[in-house]
């Protein structure tokens, strides 16, 4: 198997591609016990999630990724804690958003769905 | 039992209060499964843990929580994945630093250790 940090970069890579070129993609990524609190708003289910996704009110949006972590999450399964710390560039603003965005993600077959998800935009002090 | 967002709350109070006035007690929440990744450096076991902790090279140091968000990490145990967005003062610099960390909170008795810890500062574009 690959190891953790092929595969969070593996992940994120189609994550946040998936994500600027077509959210309703992401779809495939999530499962009916999949959890995103986005921005502190919590939603459950593949559903409700790629709704929210959806919805959100930018046309035009890049991520880039800063920094990138991963660690096993489990004993017992090939789960893992992925951490992302990134910009935004959201409708071609000159001022990109930082965000932090956390996933666990849960081996399904020869891949993975996303169980946790949690983004937050970062501001200054 | 307590919901995920006061023992979330209980827990960074309680660590980062402990990390503001004596990392060495925060020996405590670490086993030797544990799991820190410090701006990027991997270290596991607790020993390795609070050495990489108290040898961090700030003198005085205060932690303020701004953002905070739990899920539950896992369909049969009681875990936890608790996601931080904050600012670090570091030796009175007028200058805070934003900074995210991630913890898997698992539950050990009546309190829960710390499996995995992932700390990074967050600089701008």
């Amino acid at each position: 198997m690959a190891d953790i940090n092929t595969i969070s970069k593996q992940f994120t890579d189609f994550y946040y591609q998936t994500f600027d070129t077509g959210r309703a993609g992401l779809q495939s990524l999530y499962r009916n016990e999949s959890m995103l609190t986005w921005e502190g708003v919590p939603v459950q289910g593949v559903n409700d999630i790629v709704e929210k996704l959806t919805s959100l009110p930018f046309e035009k949006v890049v991520h880039k990724v800063m920094t990138l972590d991963a660690q096993p999450s489990s004993p017992t399964v090939a789960s893992l804690i992925v951490s992302v710390t990134g910009l935004l560039v959201v409708d071609d603003s000159p001022n990109p958003l930082q965000y932090s965005q956390v996933f666990q993600l849960i081996p399904d077959g020869g891949s993975y769905y996303v169980l946790n998800d949690i983004f937050r935009l970062n501001y200054g002090a």
